[in-house]
């Protein structure tokens, strides 16, 4: 037979079974964390109409979208989550509820270059508050409370959730006379960071016309220790700008009531997020020792969800994580908790013809929620136990004639060293740890049961405390 | 703004958000289910290069398929799990543990003519262990407890799980010198229960050269009230048919030890499943009272799960269950759990300028795992309560100012009706159960907890017990 040599097209990730159970655990904390705030659960296909899935039209989204033909029908995959929510939102607008919270965990498709840490085909990880007309501004301070939430659950310390205005910077832009080249000064200011203030003045005087008084002002407001401070000299000469301020307030407000920290939460004045789309408060999200990445959970404010399809005025506010980028940096950070993605906590070993007790053995278990795995196959013994530390498999279960007769298990826990002294094994059996015990099969499963219920740490990222 | 119509594709299932709620509780269910017998969950992109998805090509498959270019790929959807599958153990083959056993739950895509009930992308849900060389037959005598508990789970209760063996139907066509005809019996006996006996014996007579005492022979066999008893007769004679019964008998023999009630379980000698593929056990399961939806879970044993991109002998044992299409049928029969599908238990309605109150309120919710959403639209407090109803919110919590003053927070129990006699208040009342009632703000939050901790049904799917 002609064999065709099996691959996995590049840019598109596929894991291997330790790193999904991972992967799949960041997903169900992120749904969890969701389900708090009250979000409910949305999914879309992820095929839709072109004209639809392109209705604002326009760039870079129409070169990387995979779009075809089937039929008659002109198709296309989903590049975001985003523009299938306006179309949900707008097709079903009688049928939902308002503010509408939802969240979607799902792939999405972008034909990109491929390159390292690039993805083709990845999840996106978003929420959504939707307003009918009107959105209050608690939703936009209650979002770096459910960043805060969704990241430390996963494991994340050392992070800060930014905020900024786009109200307040365009605000800022008019007062300053800078109304023109606004676009240009915020994609200037965007770089402060990476570049540092000189170049940024030099850039913002040279090719965009900015007199050097005025950038120094700039420059100095956009790094004032206490930004907040900082901006208040320019109250009351532009509506748009204190409007931003006074919003800006309230989110800063609110943090502790929230329960953000205030080390986990910043003012940011440089940050602009997309220039067309976001109108109000915008979000980034920085991991403190890994700048380099950028932002891991972006988004804001927006005036408008669903202007390409409906007439009705649908204001909003959402975030999104860009999940397998941010498993990608994990992996390549090694900030993942490998130690605890066995598929099975048991793997039982019957030693006689008649699997009958093994099987009992294994029913019991599951009835009492413990993930039990019975190895049947025609391997040595040896092999079986090598098996199950490859998988990590925390208790090996062993029935012989003699367990059988008894109606007994003999359990190994895979995880205690062989080398123990008589003290340190003294010292685990009197917390109720064995090496490996003999019980009666009702007694067996309560005792696996005991130990597994031991608080182990099932966060999916190790960080520095 | 030239508007576009937001459509969804028609084929494509996009379900209003309560229905999303218990679809993804199905989803959870399985996960768990699947988890408990040592299953490891996989992920695998939904587009592969059509080279190695059309490996095996064919037929419908290739009809059905969502193809295209980009760039210079020839790419497609996948159309099952099980391709992917293959591809992923052949390519991983070096860094995985046999027997492999995993879970996949994930969209395909089928571009079928539309109809009703008939869905063009759609999850699977598929568990397949796959042995290296070898597999136990205890694995396929595993499976039929897998679906009984992942069925029972969801609810399900009137299903039946049928079983039967290719070997013994293989071995008695070669007993009856039916091997010429082995394909058309098979297809015509697969109809049995739909048009019955006589019509059966008919068309195996007429159509395929059957003689009339073979038909007979067979139908008799195949009807029999005790199967395992009928087929002993024909043993001794065929090496295929002897092993097909005894693999039969080890699967029917472990039934009960792997928890199966014997209503629930019964050898179905009809049963073929597809022709070519599968060699051992096979299975269906069927919902007693709609026979009309055919089998909600299917699959079998097979001998080489990776032939065309491996020269490695990777046999397997899986099952599929079609989620989406599942869904449709409990919708069409009224047969989910509408009951509870609430987004959040507390909506938390401030009634004071300032939020901080209710706010912390919230996350003190939060932190005890409450779903709570803070509800400060500028609406009337009628049209609030009417949400909270709208969306099956169980509580109601108001902080005015005299709460906020005294530290306190009103609760109310919207699920309560307000046409309580004084006596089935006090009742109520003495299970801890309150109308509404005002407690200090941490007093609050362990009384909502307590509330909802009460045992409440889970079952996304409701079923005649």
């Amino acid at each position: 037979m002609e064999r065709i040599k099996p691959r996995t097209l590049s840019g598109f990730m596929e894991l291997l079974p330790a790193d999904q159970v991972l992967f799949d655990r960041m997903v169900a904390i992120l749904r969890e964390s969701y389900a708090l705030y009250g979000f409910t659960p949305l999914d879309t296909p992820a095929i839709e109409a072109s004209e639809v899935l392109l209705a604002k039209g326009g760039g870079e989204t129409e070169k990387q979208i995979y779009r075809f033909q089937k039929g008659d029908s002109d198709l296309s995959l989903r590049f975001d989550l985003t523009v299938p929510l306006a179309k949900y939102v707008a097709l079903h607008y009688n049928e939902l509820s308002f503010p509408f919270r939802r969240f979607q965990i799902g792939k999405v498709y972008r034909g990109e270059r491929a390159q390292r840490g690039r993805f083709r085909e990845f999840y996106q990880a978003d929420i959504d508050v939707i307003g009918d007309g009107k959105l209050d501004i608690i939703n936009e301070a209650e979002i770096p409370s459910i960043i805060y939430r969704a990241f430390t659950a996963l494991g994340l310390r050392r992070f800060k959730i930014r905020v900024n205005n786009r109200m307040v910077l365009n605000g800022l832009f008019a007062l300053l006379g800078l109304e023109q080249q606004a676009g240009d000064v915020m994609r200037t200011i965007d770089k402060l960071e990476k570049i540092g203030p000189d170049k940024v003045k030099a850039i913002l005087v040279d090719d965009f016309a900015v007199s050097a008084d005025t950038a120094d002002t700039l420059l100095s407001l956009l790094s004032a220790a206490d930004p907040m401070a900082a901006l208040e000299p320019f109250k009351g000469k532009n509506e748009l700008f204190d409007l931003g301020v006074e919003e800006l307030n309230t989110v800063v407000k609110y943090m502790a009531a929230f329960g953000v920290p205030a080390d986990h939460f910043m003012v940011d004045l440089t940050i602009a997020r997309g220039l067309d789309y976001y109108t109000g408060t915008v979000y980034e999200t920085v991991m403190l020792d890994h700048p380099e990445v950028g932002s891991i959970c972006s988004g804001g404010r927006y005036d408008n969800l669903a202007e390409y399809y409906t007439d009705k005025q649908l204001p909003g506010v959402g975030i999104s994580i860009g999940l397998t980028r941010l498993f990608y940096v994990l992996q390549e950070q090694k900030m993942l908790n490998a130690s605890n993605a066995a598929p099975a906590d048991v793997l039982i070993l019957p030693m006689t013809e008649d699997l009958s007790a093994a099987i009992s053995f294994a029913t019991a278990l599951r009835a009492q929620g413990v993930r039990a795995q019975l190895h049947c196959e025609q391997k040595k013994f040896k092999q079986k136990l090598n098996y199950a530390n490859k998988l990590s498999i925390p208790f090996a279960a062993f029935l012989g004639e003699d367990e059988v007769k008894a109606g007994t298990v003999t359990v190994k826990n895979l995880l205690m060293g062989d080398d123990f002294t008589e003290e340190e094994k003294a010292d685990m059996e009197s917390q109720g740890f064995f090496k490996q015990v003999t019980l009666p099969v009702a007694e067996a499963v309560s005792y696996v049961k005991n130990c597994l219920s031991d608080p182990k740490d099932d966060r999916p990222i190790l960080d520095k405390e």
